[in-house]
């Protein structure tokens, strides 16, 4: 168990295999009181819908389950429209709850209508997906998608607890298990090296198929990699202190990638690594990074089978007119994430738009 | 000038007339850089927005305007969607800021936009209408509405400034002038008895057309209202001691008759004169208030030709079927803001729906 410590609204994040089923067991620890709406998506409805249900009636919770489609489309306004309905006809009112349950949409999505309906009622993150449990479900930024941007709509508001059940990783297929790992290999990268010879080594065993190693070793995986990113969200809820903007390691080149092409096609994760890749380049020469560190932190992005060259779909120059519409491209100056050794990260100024490019160019 | 004091999120209310052509300035002093948004309605922007625009010029801004149909129905998360595009397109970041130049729909929606475009943008509000100025521009409550209700969506969100100017309310139509004031004899009823007889007065006044007496009255009186809520607001920012439930003295009842017919046949001012006379007759019942200050909050209502009887288009069955539904009758239990004396209020749990039926019924 990890607390997140933000005063008023700290929270505890639970990392136990078979958490699916202790869902109704936190609620009731939170004293929720009201009508609890759990909110998933079709995929994930079908494989655990039924066990967090049964988990909320176990603990005399009345509850509904509102399923909406699998996919990044469901991250839009019309949906916050159709699910704050479905909330109210279920009888969700001011005392009454959410849960999301599933991965990154699911859970920006609903932290979004958990903010916004009626001002803000509690709700829990049940994240299923490697990204979500590793990554987005801890952190209390919620978003959905405008046709201007992606995320460019939200709100910064945390859960009451954030309930992690490893096990159902296993169901995951193998690529998106390794992209959602490509997260841990960036937090890895940013505050804690040690982790790599684990990430290296999960990466080889994952080659061969989720094992029973797999499993043991999830767990403990996961919660330092949650520990990581509380410390971090910690020190700077709000992302105006230039700490959180650390979490961005990779991300910068990478949101260029992942949007050269149709949303979906490339995975988030392996945008990310192609984009940890280049900022390992760029680290090299910008800032102190040694190559032995820099290969260290490829060594265990090649184990989990990520890319380490553009798709040939992508051109680079789709990808660096991509990057000139980021939100991150403050007023045209770049604050661009470097490391100075592996597992010491800072923002640096000094990246040049021209050396983005070169770098880009490389990475075919 | 007025003070709103929360902390971090404390803010300046402007109530000067002629203040419309210093929102510039305010900008300025409140150190914006980015380029600023000024959403309106299409009325209001035919009066108003090229002054504000000439003012956020003059101090070298840029600036955009984007101009909403005027009315409930844009209070939707359709025009939610389209607005935040907007923002994008016209180089809204989040060194961007936005201000609502309008009424309560205005405010309430740009309030909410601001609060979830980029995570949070600052915003500024430049209420136009006689409630937005004496009660929904301040408090930092931002709304929109869903099927299944009014102002079911929403979020708490402070505006960095507040600038009145009461001069615009004499450009109102007479009937939308008093029932903003009706929120005026609310703060009274609740908080300050001893604003009844200026507000008598110039109800009586505004019974011969807006004067120039009214104009040099206004100002102090929006500023007095503007310090009353703004004491209740800072003692309870988010609702969640009971003392910012003392401004729903009225809105209980209120609310069923405005939702007993389509919207905007009877102003939301006007029912909640309506209730208002209902709590009243309560209050004798439930708790001190004697005859003698019931009848001084009566007679401001009657100068300022505030309805004192039901439509004869609403029965009282159909405002008992809306209030059943009202979102205040939290739990079956009915919070009811009574008074003790006028200038006293408290919220109650006393009053029966059996209790609130005999007196809409006395309404008829």
């Amino acid at each position: 168990m990890i607390r997140m410590d933000l005063r008023e609204r700290s929270y505890q994040i639970y990392v136990e295999n078979g958490g699916l089923d202790r869902v109704g067991a936190v609620a009731s620890r939170l004293n929720w009181m009201g009508h609890v709406a759990v909110i998933t998506d079709a995929n994930v409805a079908a494989l655990y819908a039924e066990r967090v249900m049964q988990s909320l009636e176990d603990n005399a919770f009345s509850a509904s389950l509102h399923i909406i489609p699998a996919g990044e489309g469901s991250k839009a306004c019309r949906v916050i429209d159709y699910l704050c309905n479905e909330l109210a006809k279920a009888g969700v009112d001011r005392h009454g709850a959410i849960v999301a349950l599933g991965g990154g949409v699911v859970g920006d999505l609903t932290g979004f209508v958990a903010s916004i309906y009626y001002r803000g009622v509690p709700f829990m993150q049940v994240p299923t997906t490697a990204t979500a449990q590793i990554d987005s479900s801890v952190g209390g930024k919620t978003a959905v998608n405008i046709a201007a941007g992606k995320n460019l709509v939200g709100t910064f508001y945390q859960p009451q607890a954030v309930v992690m059940d490893p096990v159902v990783l296993s169901t995951l297929p193998t690529r998106v298990l390794a992209e959602g790992l490509a997260e841990a290999v960036k937090h890895a990268a940013i505050k804690d090296a040690s982790m790599l010879p684990a990430l290296t080594q999960l990466g080889d065993e994952l080659g061969i198929g989720f094992s029973l190693q797999t499993y043991e070793q999830l767990p403990e995986l996961i919660a330092k990699n949650v520990s990581i990113k509380a410390r971090i969200v910690e020190a700077d809820e709000h992302e105006t202190k230039g700490l959180r903007a650390l979490l961005n390691f990779g991300h910068t080149i990478g949101h260029g990638i992942e949007a050269a092409r149709p949303y979906g096609e490339i995975l988030h994760g392996e945008a990310v690594a192609l984009g940890m890749r280049a900022a390992l380049i760029l680290s090299q020469k910008y800032s102190t990074l040694t190559k032995r560190d820099a290969e260290k932190i490829n060594k265990a992005l090649d184990a989990l089978g990520l890319p380490a060259k553009l798709p040939a779909s992508v051109s680079p120059e789709t990808v660096m007119g991509k990057l000139a519409k980021d939100k991150k491209f403050v007023h045209g100056e770049i604050r661009f994430v470097l490391l100075r050794a592996a597992g010491d990260a800072f923002v640096s100024s000094e990246v040049s738009l021209d050396a983005i490019k070169q770098v880009v160019l490389e990475l075919q």
